[in-house]
């Protein structure tokens, strides 16, 4: 036994003297040459980036752009334009039928005192509800302070009622996306649980952690047996107010909307892609969604997500990367009120034989980047989240953190393909001032913001490619 | 010898095994008291915040504020008033003599034709600069490329020129303080520098990333010996425009501003303080600047910093913390144009024989936090930053990092003392959009950011006076 141990101390020196510094070297050089790859890409990126004059395009030339809306088609229309432009290998448009709701005339939320005077609210219609009829819908409010708290009322309760969901978006919750999140159930299930139970309509406090006069819309479900009421959104201040009154007196309300559902319409997702030089076969998604809501100019939610996506192939192609993989930008269309098209996206990439290695989404806003969040089906997750640690500290130098966490609706639908699922994560901070409302608009979104963040997925999809995923 | 390993091995072990659980368990008990009141204050800084109202007065009721100003005075006088009403242990005003530097009336820059038509550029004065006299300035331009390219020219070749320096302040640097640190001089140089060589006046590039029709103002450098001349700032989109018109043909400008200096005047740095309960003779120092540019609001520079300063000291009282050194807000007269508040200062803090422990100024706007960089007197700093480093992984949560690095203008006069220096450091894309211009005002500061950069300084003061620097 004694004789031993100067053998395990020889091989040991030999390892930490000899061998490690070798694989340090080697390491150590390829870090250089990344991180000023890397660099090329930020300075290309903030110098001579081309996507915010998309963005100014999609939102003052063909502006908010609904699923099933002409300016949809416009959107699919011109984005196509601009992949076509870049000579890629391949665009194509990859067909889908996409729900056409529509808002019809302005809408009206009206409470009425004792003597009959009027008060308007602030309102938008959530998405996806159906009208209230011409003669508009009359009726009590009553007032609940979550979405569950309707699971302890009667149908007697609620039955001829207005019910209004006053859940507040906590503004104590430093990641604001965690506060929509715990908020959102009473925009999505509240009409549906509300109608369930006789209510006549709802009214849903806007989903904003501000306090202030812009109401915010949004998809809720829409039940096929017929379970559905007209639904609007209120300010956050006019909730408040609401809320006041209905602390002091019965209060009645008269709600007003045009909303239906059209035919349903032929889309499409818009796809370009780079084919890969060693692996064809191996694809790298990176997307946003095409579609937004009807208000505004839906700059930063997705039109930000989309010319960033499509900037990650130019920059490739500028800094003059030949890419092993496809590189695939995909501009998915109908988040919004439907998943239409990423759920065509995802059974046809079931179908194929192709592998989606990875697949980043940018659905967070065209803000400064904070960093990116990993996730992917579990048996694979871990050993796909060591690999990518290992580039973290080249992204360091920008501010970019590399979490555990969601990726996005759209290309969430790829999971059990078993590849790298990732979610672009800016600064979140201002994301629910504009969010699904008439402000989110291109003088909300900041140059040089936007064009960070297409260097820094334009940075993650470069090293993607180039060490693979294992 | 062979006797004693064993004895080695028995001490490391028991280091090992019974006293460093031992640490770790006193220490983990810390952290998750020091979380839970980090958590705290910002919970508090998010629902109940009050550093968003005073920022709205100061810009919307009161607006810009150049030293020796109405304004500025009523700028003392409010925020003492803000101050008073904390019920602090004390609040007091420093006076000091600063000078009071006029626009006077509205700025003209033409470039002119050889026909005679005349072109206006979108420009502004350079503060502390002279005026052009009522006839104006009329003289060929020559453009410099940077501060420096000054140096290569004779005397022929400038006298009797309007100098245009068009240096740019470098896109692609992702810290845009670093860019506007290696383009500032030819704004506070140049003018000079210019004037000994004989121009008569000098244009300069506005100080942004941006390429837009906004023109920023700043402060240069004022001879006391006499060699000054009149100079604007003109926007990036017109120092683009001139440049290309003067690679083509030989340019006439004329220039006219009313600039000049009236008799300085007595202001006042506010202060108001918490006296500590088991150290009062050692400071904690956590301040912003109250004088602005004279456009705008002066919203973020530096009203944020100041009413972030007023409410680390509110919200400390709020979760019934007593510190035990002293916490002084204090807000610096005259930092745009002469730095006479903060001279003033430390003037007064080298003479007392109170200790200057930390000083935290909040100056970069009122954006999301990144982070705070520290500096101190080199023989101190080592273990100063050491000790701050123990804390960052409580900071972590809210996206702060530590990093060496400066402090500000006010807070750095105050080095030799060997405090420690701290910088506030929020996420700086947007800064340079709005820094010196009539752009910054109120509706660019989002309430969110500003309170949670609120709320981070007053984590860190809790820390450091908890704590205390060693």
């Amino acid at each position: 036994m004694h004789n031993r141990i100067p053998l395990i101390y020889i091989a040991f020196f030999f390892i930490f003297f000899f061998l490690s510094p070798t694989l340090y070297g080697q390491q150590a050089v390829d870090r250089e040459k990344d991180a000023s790859i890397i660099q090329q890409i930020y300075q290309l990126s903030l110098k001579e980036g081309q996507c915010y004059d998309w963005l100014e395009h999609i939102s003052l030339q063909i502006g908010h752009r609904l699923s099933g809306s002409l300016q949809a088609e416009k959107a699919v229309q011109y984005t196509s334009e601009v992949l076509e432009s870049l000579e890629l290998d391949s665009v194509w448009l990859q067909p889908c039928m996409v729900p056409a709701w529509k808002r019809g005339g302005p809408e009206q939320m009206v409470i009425l005192d004792r003597n009959g005077n009027e008060t308007h609210l602030t309102c938008t219609a959530i998405g996806n509800t159906i009208g209230t009829g011409s003669q508009g819908v009359l009726g009590d409010i009553i007032e609940l302070k979550s979405l569950d708290a309707i699971d302890s009322l009667t149908r007697d309760q609620v039955e001829g009622k207005i019910v209004f969901y006053n859940g507040k978006m906590n503004p104590g919750i430093i990641h604001t996306f965690h506060a929509y999140g715990e908020a959102a159930g009473q925009r999505y299930w509240g009409p549906h649980r509300a109608a369930k139970l006789g209510a006549k309509a709802v009214i849903v406090r806007s989903l904003t952690q501000a306090i202030d006069d812009v109401p915010h819309t949004g998809t809720c479900f829409f039940d096929h047996e017929g379970m559905n009421v007209p639904a609007v959104a209120i300010s956050t201040k006019d909730a408040e107010q609401l809320s006041s009154e209905l602390s002091k007196r019965e209060v009645t309300g008269r709600m007003y909307t045009e909303c239906h559902f059209a035919d349903s319409v032929m889309s499409a997702n818009v796809i370009g892609e780079i084919r890969g030089s060693e692996f064809p076969e191996k694809i790298i998604v990176v997307g946003g969604h095409l579609d937004s809501w009807d208000l505004g100019h839906g700059s930063h939610d997705d039109g930000a997500g989309c010319v960033q996506s499509i900037e990650v192939l130019r920059m490739l192609q500028k800094i003059g990367y030949n890419p092993r993989h496809t590189i695939r930008c995909v501009l998915f269309m109908n988040e919004e009120n439907g998943i239409k098209g990423a759920l065509k996206y995802a059974k046809e990439a079931e179908a194929s034989d192709q592998f989606h290695m990875a697949a980043l989404e940018s659905d967070a806003g065209g803000f400064t980047p904070r960093g990116f969040s990993f996730d992917a089906e579990e048996s694979v997750f871990e050993n796909y989240f060591n690999q990518v640690m290992e580039w973290e500290p080249l992204m360091e130098p920008y501010g970019i953190e590399f979490k555990k966490g969601g990726s996005g609706v759209d290309v969430g639908r790829l999971k059990k393909l078993k590849g790298l699922l990732i979610g672009y994560r800016p600064d979140a901070q201002r994301y629910f001032d504009y969010h699904h409302t008439a402000e989110d608009t291109i003088d909300k979104v900041n140059q040089r913001e936007l064009e960070m963040g297409a260097a820094s997925m334009t940075a993650l999809v470069y090293l993607i490619d180039k060490y693979g995923l294992l």
